[in-house]
This record gives structure tokens, C-alpha cells and sequence, in this order.
């Protein structure tokens, strides 16, 4: 296998911009192109999660090489959902790796701030597995309900983790004031924190990446240049939440990070500094113990202390995060490689420039934290051994998903709260606020369904179940439920007598089973 | 650079069928992980062309990596419009090769019957060019095009071409009534042919590939089996066909096709037989001739004399090709290595069975012949020398785009049809039949205009021409024509004297352009 090799990066800057996909992605692949000494390359990658739903262009791949004059050369258009930009620098590392091609040109871009809210809502929410999208689960929703199951589980009270939230976004815009290729270079008091708007408790709006337009490119080559790609990992989880065996991390970084560690032959401390997919500042926090720099749980410790602060003894996302930086989905996973390729190369303007750092890593996600990539880069004049009987610390992740997609899965009547969240910014269709619960049934089968109220809303709580169309709804337990509960179960026991099927003919009538299309 | 070697192919009958996607997509990966013996891969790489429009899932290849019961497993989506499935063997090659992954399954496929044709024509006419699709240009209607330029640049009357292409369909249909995989499994006689109904003419429906749904699936390995990946090629070319400088082959195809000659040390001549992509029956004899099978313009000599014939010195399509095994898009390049497979390895059903193939070639067409595939597979037992100084006969393709891509291109009032259509199954909002044509204005700039008459409509007519909106409207030139462009002349002239704005303020009116979305 080949060494790998980043020659020439460059990226536009992020935010709401009047230009078309192409016109951005053609401003990024120049500045790499011209950082590299290139006028042409031998194939181009792109990552691009969704063209045709926010453009209307199919056929990305070759629009994109005529876009740039270069019609001719191959081109591949690569979609992980939001990790896209890193899954397309994964498949081109391994076309030079095996020298079937020699320079590349990366690209990763989108661009989403043309439609609104619900426009851009819905499209994303296609990433969801699709019986938990129809009970109204947003990104936003599911990351907030990890988030409740986080606390719980680490016995952190809200007020506490409103904080730690709060200090996440805070840093994270400290960072991005710095970073002239940010869409927000403002600072972020703890009090605008405070003020702004909930969208799905306990998550605010500054918990939130936002919606954003860009475009990032990065070269890569078989030549020797300062910066080597060292290691690589991929990993993949369920898509539905409810079939995973843990809330409070997410296996796909952990497969991810195994990978990279091993063909990297790193460890978690040799890391000097890290862009973590901050989409929701809780994955900030979740993603560095996922990555093995702080131990389950304590990832909200290290933030207090400063730790992962510019100056801190391990930095996260110098460039400002997504949630500073922005999160065109397509271009965040190369964005954040470009940030460490100029951290590396000490191109950053002071404060931001790191410069002792020789080692950087990028973590990207997909989806809920389906399809995760990390990246890690090193200085090629860095000393390092490579003892033929290395063994990294980082374990390998045994942990399997919960249960096998089912599509009919038998839901009981009764069921125990896992964790919930109110969502606040509903899609289209789904009353505001929106009480969502993740649910255990007595039987062992998990479930996300809809509330009626706000009440009784805690993890631990019983529910009653009950099926409508292809949604399921809760309704916590309180006395009457009982009651309610009690006589349902006499009516149903009354409907299968022979005198009811006399009485009530009509109501035996098969309700006919709706065709859905696809899945 | 490692040997890649295929160790196991499957692929579902392909058709209207009632599973959902992934479980076609499981069905093909299951087969085909049973014929290598398997049951995990290292990586998952998954061709399909636009699951969000056709079935309305984002995040695909986690979808399919948790359907498969693998979540954990690398996947990685990639696509090239309909040449998805042969980029996704492209990818896992590149990884197999670089040593990264050691067996990677390769997955492609479609589900496309159960919207309706006026849908699936829009999904699939997002691959063109934009302002060409603006004046309802469909797949077909490009395609039509390129027929009656080939026609005129050899000379070959109407009725020779209509001729030459009922034998594609029919060879086509009678080798796919042999194959089990097959869509159609039935023959096609001259009759039926000729009576089919005009999709854009000339092009009848029997010249056309089927809306398909279906799956196919291939495991790569760098361990030694009876196939061996010999060589691969990628070219791209201009979306707009307007762009390109030859109408009757495609440059694309021969870039991939040099670049696949060079790599297996092989020239045309040593191809026992091949997979070509016969979205449409011209396709088929213009990629014989860009393969290097025939020379310029006698494709259809060849075809007429029976070689390409299931028993001739060259089989074309022996599994019935896109035509007759039918079209699902993301899975075709893949269905095509597939059949290669079964024949090199002898497993396919007689007469179907070619005895004495040993190289075997695919190619595959993404969207209108801008990002096109060449894929030569060879048995391994197959006695060949690598002589250190190989020359192939094959040429490197050296005609270049006619222009850059300009968004705002001053096309003149007068110019000549360069070839033209007449398209009877239109896009929503068009009239039927609707008379298109690529029209190259006085001053060397080339368009593609709507005609509002059936009249006149000849290669070498000249025409005048009027923008509306966004597209352009053509009228073939008659008497009436001059008199009426003169007029328009002199009131052009009026119309900027001092008098004409005295008297018509209102008309002076800039009219406010309407923003268009993306691009």
C-alpha cells in the first residue's frame, strides 16, 4: 500500500451564499488546485449528500468535472449522508494508496440556506430510519433525546448539563470568531445561549449546527508533501436509534476509530488535536470519549476544566466546529481535514494557529451517527517508531446492535419510558410542542412514539401504547390511565365475544393495510 | 498494485417486482456472498442511482449495511446517473487493489415500476444538462437525436437505420428469452418491432430499455480465482451535448475504453465478447464502434452480417442487455459484469453458453454518455505474456469539448439544424408531439430549441430562432419566414429610435427575471 499524501487544500467561505453548488465547488477545487501547483488531476471525488432534492441536478459527478473544464477526467460522486465529504477522501486515499491513480481531487460541498426550514428539514430527515421519522423524530429530536439518556445514565442534572451544553457552543464560537472562513464569527454569550429558543429539549437552537452553504477541497497524492495521511477508519450502526444497544455513544465512531488508531499505530493521547462532528454540541462531548480522549461520562469534566479549549491540553475543533463554522452536510467532513491540514502546516492565523501540533485527527458522522469516519493526519517530518509488535489501547468494540430491523415488530400494550423529548420545531404535519419517547414494551421491544401531553415526562415513567396507522402514541400512566387501561381490556375481551359480533358487524371489518411505497 | 479477483456474483430476476429495494439489494448480496463462500465482508460498496426520489431513503448505504443484518460493516453509496453500479466495482477495485480492504461485496440496483412513466422520466431527465432539459429534452429524445446524425454523417437512408435497429432489439430479445434473469423473456419479431409506437422519433419503444426494478452483486478479492479483473477505464464528457464535437460516438467511452486497453495489455481484437449499454438500440452499435470492435460507421455492417449475433465471431449482450434483461439503473453496470462472470465461468445455461470466451469486456453508459465505464474481466487460466514494451492499437481519444460551459450563451436569430426529433412521450407540461432540435446559429454557437411546427424538419434546413423564457423556439425558414424576420428587423431598428419610446413607455419595461433555484 502506498504512502498518501495531501498536496494542495482549500475551501470557500462557509455561510448563506449567493452562488450556485458548482460555482462554490469550482471556488474550493481552484484554491486546492492552485495550493497543490496543479492544473489538472487524474479523477475527481465528490461528496455531496443530496443534489437532485436541493438542486434538482443528478448526474453530480460529471456536471461537476465539465463545471470545471475538465470533462474527460473520471469523476464519482460518493454519499454518506452528512459524512460525505469524509467517505469520498476515504475512497480516494484508497485509489492512490493502490496506485491506480496518482493525484486527486477531492471536493465536498451543499448547498441548502435557498430553501426553508421545513424544506431543508425534511430533506435531512430522510436520513432517519423511516418508522421513526414517521412519528415526527428530526435529527434535532433524537439528538436531544440522547442527550436526556446521557444525563441520566452519568446522574448529571439538567442545570449541569444546560451548562456543559452551554460551554461547548461557547468555545466553539470563541473559535469560529477567529476563523475568517466561518459563518458565525461572533462570540456567544452564555446568556444569548440562555435566551435562544428551545428546539427539542433540552437542545436550543445554539445547541445546533446550522443550515449552511459550501464548499471544501483537498488534493491528494502519492508524492511526499509535509502532511501523510496516517490512518483511517469507517463504521456503521443501525439507522434506527431503537435497535442499538447504547444512547450515550455510538459504536460506528468507536468501529471508526478502532480502524484508525490500528493503521495509524496511534493512540488516543498521541492525538494533539481533533475536529469532532459537532452537528449537536452533545456529539461534541460524546465524540471525545467515544474517541478514547476522555473515559465514558467524563467528557463533560474535561470541558469544564478547559481541556479541550485553543489552549487547552487537547484543542476540539479549533476551526469552530459545524456549529460555528457551518455544516454545508456534504462539505463538513473535508472542511475539517482542510482545518487540520492548515493547523499542521502552521497557516493559521494567531490565536487560532496551534503550534506545537503534529498530529490531528477529524471524526465525521453520518446520519445519527450511521455511516462515521475518522481521519488522521500527521507531519511527515515527525520521528515516530513503528515497532513490528505494536498493540494500541484502544479497544476494539464488541458491543452488536440491539436486535435485527424488523419491519413488523409486535408492539404490548404497556411499555417503560427510555428516554423523550419535546420537540419544538416540528415537520410539516405534526402539531408543535411534540412530545417523543424512546419506549421499552414489557415484551423487550423498543419503540419511539408520539406523546398526547407534556406531562409525566420522565425517563423511568410507565406508559400505556396504542397503534394509529403506522404511528405509535403514549400516554404516561397515571390513575385514570389504569382505569382506562382496565376497562379497554374488558372491551376487548367483550369484542371477541359472539354477542358483539352480532351487535356490531361493521366494526369487524378489516381495516385494509395502506400500501406503502418502497420500504 | 494487487490482483483483484471475483469470487462470487448473484443477482435477482430483474423485472416488476413487489420487494421493496433492500430486500432485492439483499436477495443479490446473499447470492452472491453464498457463491464466494461468505458470510461478512470488509466493506460494503453500494451502486444506486437516486433512492431519495424513487423510494425516498437518504443515508442508503447504512440502510443497506443494517438490512443485511451487517451495522458495523463499512458502506459507502457511490454514483455516475446510470453507470452507478459499474463506478461502485470501479471504487472496490481501487480499495482491493491498495490492499485497505481484503473482499468487498459490490452492490447495485434500482426500484423503478411502481411510480408512473411520466415520474420516472423526470427523475431520470435530471442527469441532463438543465437548459437542455428546460425546452423537454428527455433521455430519449437526446438519444433520437444521435440516431438521425448518424444516419446523415453515413449516409444510411431511414429505412436502412430503422432497419439495422429492429436487429439490435430483436438479437437483443432473443438472446434475453434464454436468460432466466431476464425482464423480457420473450422474442421479437420485425412485425411487432415495426409496430410498436414512436417514443421520439426514430426511436420506437422497442428501441428503448425498460423501466426495471432489480439487483446485482459482486464480491471482490485480492485471493486468486478463476476471474480476474483485467483492466478498467473511466471517462467523462460534457453534460450538455451541445458542448461535445462528435454526435455519433461518444468520447467518453473511448477514454474509459483506452484507459481499460492499456491497463489489461489488450486490444480489441482479443475481446471474445461483451456487455454493451444498449439503453437504446443506436447505443449498441455506437459503442461497438468507440470499443474499437468496428470501425466509424460499419457497426452496422457488422450487425447485418450477423457477427455480434449470440453465434457470431463477436456476441453482443448475449444476456439480452439492458434492452431485454432490462434497465434498473443503479444495478445495470454491475448486471453486465455479472453475465460476464457466468460465461467465463461456463455457468450458464446452452445455447446461451459462449464455449470458448476467455476475456470478456462491460461497458456502461452514466446518464448521456458523460461518465462512462470499461470493464475487462478475463479467466485467469488464460495463458498471456506481459511483454515489458506493449503497444496497444487502440488510440488515445484527443478531441476535446467544443466549448466551455457558459451559462449565458447570445444565441443569433438565424441558424441550421444539426439534427433534430420529434418526441411523442413528453414531459409533464410539454405538447406532444413536440419537434426538437440542436441548432447551431450563425455564429458558431449551438442550442437546443423547441419547433412549433413538424413541418420542414430536416438535417441542413435553416431556421430562425426566438428565446422565450429561459428556452428557445425554432421556425424553419420559409418565404413567409424572411418576410417575417425583415419585419422584425425594421422593428427592432424602430424600436430603438427616440419616437418608438415617446410612444411606448410601458413596453420599455425591463421584465424581472425569475430566480431560479440552484444552479
Amino acid at each position: 500500500m502506498l504512502d498518501v499524501y495531501v498536496s494542495g487544500v482549500g475551501m470557500t467561505l462557509f455561510g448563506k451564499r449567493k452562488e450556485s453548488l458548482p460555482e462554490l465547488m469550482a471556488e474550493a477545487a481552484h484554491k486546492a488546485l492552485q495550493d497543490a501547483g496543479l492544473e489538472e488531476v487524474d479523477a475527481i471525488y465528490i461528496g455531496v449528500m443530496n443534489p437532485e432534492a436541493f438542486i434538482q441536478e443528478g448526474n453530480f459527478a460529471s456536471l461537476i468535472a465539465d463545471h470545471l473544464q475538465l470533462a474527460g477526467t473520471p469523476a464519482v460522486r460518493i454519499e454518506t449522508a452528512s459524512s460525505s465529504g469524509a467517505a469520498a477522501f476515504h475512497m480516494a486515499y484508497q485509489a492512490i494508496a493502490s496506485g491506480y491513480y496518482k493525484r486527486i481531487l477531492v471536493l465536498g460541498g451543499e448547498k441548502m440556506t435557498h430553501l426553508n426550514t421545513t424544506q431543508t428539514t425534511k430533506i435531512l430527515a430522510e436520513v432517519i430510519d423511516r418508522s421513526e421519522r414517521s412519528c415526527g423524530a428530526t435529527m434535532p429530536a433524537l439528538a436531544a433525546m440522547l442527550t436526556e439518556r446521557y444525563l441520566k445514565e452519568y446522574k448529571i442534572s439538567q442545570n449541569t448539563m444546560q451548562k456543559m451544553l452551554a460551554l461547548v457552543a461557547i468555545k466553539n464560537h470563541y473559535n469560529g470568531s477567529l476563523n475568517p472562513y466561518a459563518q458565525f464569527q461572533h462570540v456567544l454569550s452564555e446568556k444569548q445561549y440562555l435566551e435562544s429558543k428551545v428546539v427539542a429539549f433540552p437542545l436550543k437552537l445554539y445547541d445546533c449546527a446550522p443550515i449552511t452553504d459550501g464548499a471544501a477541497a483537498v488534493i491528494l497524492t502519492s508524492d511526499k508533501t509535509k502532511v501523510r495521511v496516517a490512518g483511517l477508519g469507517q463504521g456503521t450502526d443501525t439507522l434506527a436509534i431503537r435497535h442499538r444497544t447504547s444512547f450515550t455513544s455510538f459504536r460506528a465512531t468507536r468501529l471508526a476509530a478502532f480502524r484508525a488508531y490500528q493503521m495509524a499505530r496511534l493512540n488516543p493521547e498521541d492525538i494533539d488535536f481533533a475536529e469532532v462532528h459537532d452537528a449537536f454540541t452533545p456529539f461534541e462531548i460524546i465524540g471525545t470519549e467515544d474517541l478514547g480522549f476522555f473515559p465514558p461520562g467524563k467528557g463533560i469534566k474535561a470541558l469544564e476544566k478547559g481541556e479541550t479549549h485553543l489552549k487547552g491540553r487537547l484543542p476540539i475543533n479549533p476551526s469552530g466546529g459545524l456549529k460555528a463554522r457551518g455544516h454545508p452536510v456534504g462539505a463538513s467532513g473535508l472542511a475539517q481535514i482542510v482545518e487540520i491540514v492548515w493547523q499542521l502546516r502552521r497557516q493559521v492565523e494567531p490565536p487560532r494557529q496551534l503550534d506545537k501540533a503534529r498530529i490531528g485527527l477529524a471524526q465525521s458522522i453520518g446520519g445519527l451517527a450511521t455511516n462515521n469516519f475518522v481521519t488522521i493526519l500527521e507531519r511527515t517530518d515527525l520521528w515516530r517508531t513503528f515497532p513490528a509488535n505494536w498493540q494500541g489501547t484502544y479497544p476494539l468494540p464488541t458491543d452488536r446492535a440491539l436486535s435485527v430491523r424488523k419491519t413488523n415488530e409486535e408492539i404490548a400494550e404497556e411499555g417503560v419510558i427510555e428516554t423523550f423529548t419535546v420537540l419544538y420545531t416540528t415537520p410539516e404535519g405534526f402539531p408543535s410542542p411534540l412530545p417523543l419517547a424512546l419506549i421499552k414494551d414489557i415484551k423487550g421491544n423498543w419503540v419511539i412514539a408520539r406523546g398526547r401531553s407534556l406531562k409525566h415526562l420522565k425517563i423511568g415513567n410507565r406508559v400505556t401504547l396504542h397503534k394509529v396507522g403506522d404511528s405509535y402514541y403514549f400516554l404516561a400512566r397515571t390513575y385514570l390511565d389504569k382505569v382506562n387501561l382496565s376497562l379497554r381490556r374488558i372491551l376487548r375481551k367483550w369484542s371477541k365475544s359472539k354477542r358483539y359480533r352480532v351487535l356490531n358487524p361493521f366494526l369487524l371489518k378489516k381495516k385494509k393495510e395502506v400500501k406503502t411505497v418502497g420500504l
